[in-house]
C-alpha cells in the first residue's frame, strides 16, 4: 500500500495523458453462474483486457465494504483509513454544494415533535417521511427566514423526503475539532431531542449556533402538522486534505453526472465538469477537454444504481453501454488508461460489498495476455495481482513516466 | 512484509547452506511479444522453475522504481523505506572504498569558476566534462596535498570524467545528523556556489571541514584551465544498520565483480570476495568458498547493464550465460537456492523500472509444478504469489530450517 509522502519527492514532470474511468460499483457476483461483468457482452473491454495489465484492487481492507467516499479516496491515492470524509460533508456534496475549510456540514431530518410545559418529545424521527415536494417547500421557507446566525451564514440544501443538509459557513477556516458535535437525534421515538453537545472547546461556538438554528427553525415550523422540528446528525467539516494536483504534479479534470462525485473531486482540488446525459456525453466531454489537462477522472454512475436495485440485467446493459463508448476513449490514445470501480455492488447483494474490484491498466509498459477478459475471475490471473486501491495512482504515474527512481 | 525484529528471536542454528543469486535488473518487458526472460534459451532455469517455488517480488512499493541500493537492501531483508543509503555513500562504495560509521561521504564535481574581486561564479558545473585521465591526475595531486583537515582524514576517490568522491574520516563514530549538509552545487550556471550549510548543530563541524576542503582545493586548482573549483553533493553517512550475520545467525559471503555491491554488502557486515571475470568465475569462487560460509550472495551485473543500454539480445545472452553456469551451482546441492533480481531493467525502458521481479526458490519444502519457466508471466502463477522483497530472507531461513516456531 502506497503513501503519498513516498511519492511527493519522486514526482517528475511529463506531458503524458492519464485517464481513470470509475465504473461505480462495477464488481459483481454470479447469478446463475455468471457475474454482471461475465454476463455483459463487452467485446471492446474484452479485447482491451487481453492487451492490458489486469488485477483486483481492495478499496479499504479485506472484508470491508466501502462507502462511495472511501472507495473514491483510495483510488485517488488517499488512504481511506486516514482521510475520513464526514457524513454531513458527503450529504452536502451530494446535494451539489461546494464546500470549503470554513464550512460545517450537517445532515438534517424533519421530525414530528410534541410539546408540554416542560419538554419536547420526538414522536416521529422522520416526520412521516413527508413528500419531497413538501419538504422542499418548507426548506425554501426556512432558508428565506434564516440566512445568518451570528458570524455564520446559513445554507439549506433540500433533499429527498424528510432529509436536507445544513451548511454553516464561517468567515475563516475552522479550528480542528470544530465539528466534534454529537447528533441531536435521540435515536428512538418518545425521547427528548439531544442538545447539540460539543466534544471539546473547539466545537463550542459551532454547537451554540447549531442550537440557535434548531430553536429558530422550531419557531418557524410551529404551524406545521408533521415537519415541526429538526434533528441534526453527522456534523462534519472538510479535512485539510492534500491537493491532488500538488501531490501528483498533475492538472486534473473530473467528469461526472452526479453532484457527489463532482463535490468530492472539487474537495481534493480537481477541476470539475458536470455533464448532462449518459456515458456518451461524458466521453464527448473528455474529448473536448483532452488538450487542457493531464489527468482525467470519468465517473459512470449507473452500474452502481442498477446493482443497488438488484437489477442484474440493467447493470449488464450499463457495462455494454460503456463498452460501446470505449473506442471513443481509446481513439484519444491516452498514455495510461485505467478502468476500475470504487467498490463492488453485486445485484445479488443489492448494495455495496467487500469484494475486491477488477482493475485494468493499459499502457506501453505492460505484459498483457494474462487476463482474457475484464471480469472478476480473469482479473484474478492478471499481472497486477491483488493490490490496494491506493496503489493505483502510483501505477498510473509510473506508467506515465511521471515518477523518478527511489534511491540511487 | 517482514520485519527483522520479528525474525531475530526466532533464529535457529543449523548447518544448511543458502545461496542467493541476484541477476541485476533481470525483470524485463515484452518486445515483439516476449520479454528477455521469455526470449532467452535457458533450459536449466526452465527445468529448475518447474520444480521450484516461484513468484514475483515488489522491491520497494507498487509503482516505485528502485535504485540499486534500495533494491538490494530489500532482498537482504532491510526495509528500503527505513534504511536509506545516501548518494555520497553509494558513490564512494561504487568507487571501491570500505566505509565505517566514522565516515562522511560526498559526491564531488570538478567545476569551472570565474572570480572577480568580491565573488566566485560557476561557469560550468561539470568543468566541460574533462577526460577521466585528466580528472584522475588532478585528484591524485589534490590527495597528495590534502591528507588531513583538523580531526578529519581526507580520502579522495577518482571517478569518471568530472566526478570523484570525498570521504571525511573522523576518529570516532559520528552523531546522527552529522551528514545533514546542503549541496553546494548552485544547480545553474552563472550563480555563486553555495556554502556547505548544516541543517542542525550535529552537522556544523563537518560543514566547517567541508568548507575548508573546498577552499584549500580551490587554491591548489588555481592554475587549472577548467577544473578549478569543486562542488559537493549528497553528503551522507553510513546508517547504524543492523549486521546481516547477527540478525540472521549466518556466516555470509558476498561474491561480486563490481565495487558497489561489494561495498554495500560490506556495509551490512558480510565478508566480500571480488571476482575478476564473469559468471563462470563467480560460480568457481562460490565452489571454492562453499565450505566456509552458510550464506552466499552472488551478484550478476550484466543483465542490468544490457537492459540499461536497451540491448534486448545482449540481456538474453547474459541470461543464457547464467543458465550455462547454473548446473555448477546446483552441483553444490544448496539446501536453499534463490534466484531473483534487485529490480527490473527492461531493455524496452533502457533503465530501471517499477515492475515486480521474478523470484525462484528451490528447496526440499516447495510444491513446484506451478510455474513452467522462470519468466515474469510464469512466476505470476507461482506458489510464492506476489511478495515484498523483504520476505525473501524469511523464506530462505524458513526453507533452511533456520527459524523457530512463533508462539506456542
Amino acid at each position: 500500500m502506497n503513501d503519498q509522502e513516498l511519492l511527493r519527492p519522486l514526482i517528475a514532470s511529463n506531458t503524458t495523458k492519464l485517464v481513470l474511468v470509475v465504473l461505480d460499483g462495477v464488481g459483481g457476483m454470479p447469478i446463475n453462474g455468471v457475474s454482471e461483468l461475465e454476463g455483459a457482452k463487452a467485446p471492446n473491454l474484452t479485447a482491451l483486457a487481453a492487451s492490458s495489465a489486469c488485477g483486483l484492487q481492495v478499496p479499504v481492507a479485506c472484508g470491508i465494504t466501502p462507502g462511495s467516499g472511501p472507495g473514491h479516496l483510495g483510488i485517488f491515492g488517499y488512504d481511506p483509513l486516514r482521510w475520513e470524509i464526514g457524513r454531513g460533508v458527503l450529504e452536502a456534496l451530494g446535494l451539489g454544494i461546494h464546500l470549503t475549510e470554513n464550512d460545517i456540514a450537517v445532515r438534517c431530518n424533519y421530525a414530528t415533535a410534541v410539546r408540554d410545559d416542560t419538554k419536547i418529545i420526538i414522536k416521529d424521527r422522520r416526520a412521516g417521511r413527508i413528500p419531497t415536494d413538501r419538504s422542499r417547500q418548507i426548506t425554501g421557507m426556512l432558508q428565506e427566514q434564516i440566512r445568518q446566525i451570528d458570524d455564520a451564514q446559513v445554507l439549506l440544501l433540500p433533499g429527498m423526503e424528510h432529509r436536507f443538509a445544513l451548511v454553516l459557513r464561517f468567515s475563516a477556516r475552522l479550528d480542528q475539532g470544530a465539528d466534534a458535535i454529537e447528533d441531536t437525534d435521540p435515536q428512538k421515538e418518545g425521547l427528548e431531542p439531544v442538545v447539540p453537545a460539543p466534544s471539546g472547546s473547539a466545537a463550542r461556538h459551532v454547537a451554540d449556533i447549531a442550537l440557535k438554528f434548531v430553536e429558530k427553525a422550531a419557531l418557524l415550523l410551529k404551524g406545521q402538522e408533521r415537519a415541526n422540528y429538526i434533528l441534526l446528525r453527522g456534523f462534519s467539516s472538510v479535512p485539510a486534505i492534500p491537493r491532488f494536483n500538488e501531490v501528483y504534479g498533475l492538472k486534473s479534470l473530473a467528469i461526472a453526472t452526479y453532484p457527489m462525485y463532482l463535490g468530492l473531486t472539487k474537495l481534493i482540488g480537481m477541476d470539475t465538469l458536470k455533464v448532462a446525459g449518459g456515458i456518451a456525453e461524458e466521453v464527448q466531454a473528455l474529448k473536448e477537454s483532452y488538450g487542457r489537462y493531464d489527468f482525467f477522472y470519468v465517473h459512470v454512475k449507473k452500474t452502481d444504481s442498477n446493482g443497488e436495485d438488484g437489477n442484474f440485467q440493467g447493470k449488464c446493459r450499463v457495462i455494454e453501454e460503456f463498452d460501446a463508448c470505449l473506442p471513443g476513449i481509446l481513439s484519444l490514445a491516452p498514455d495510461v488508461l485505467v478502468i476500475t470501480g470504487d467498490h463492488s455492488t453485486p445485484a445479488l447483494i443489492k448494495g455495496h460489498s467487500w469484494h475486491p474490484v477488477p482493475v485494468l491498466l493499459k499502457s506501453k509498459y505492460v505484459f498483457g495476455k494474462t487476463s482474457a477478459a475484464f471480469t472478476e475471475r480473469e482479473c484474478l490471473k492478471g499481472e497486477l495481482g491483488t493490490l490496494h486501491s491506493t496503489d493505483i495512482m502510483s501505477l498510473m504515474l509510473a506508467n506515465g513516466m511521471r515518477l523518478k527512481k527511489f534511491g540511487a
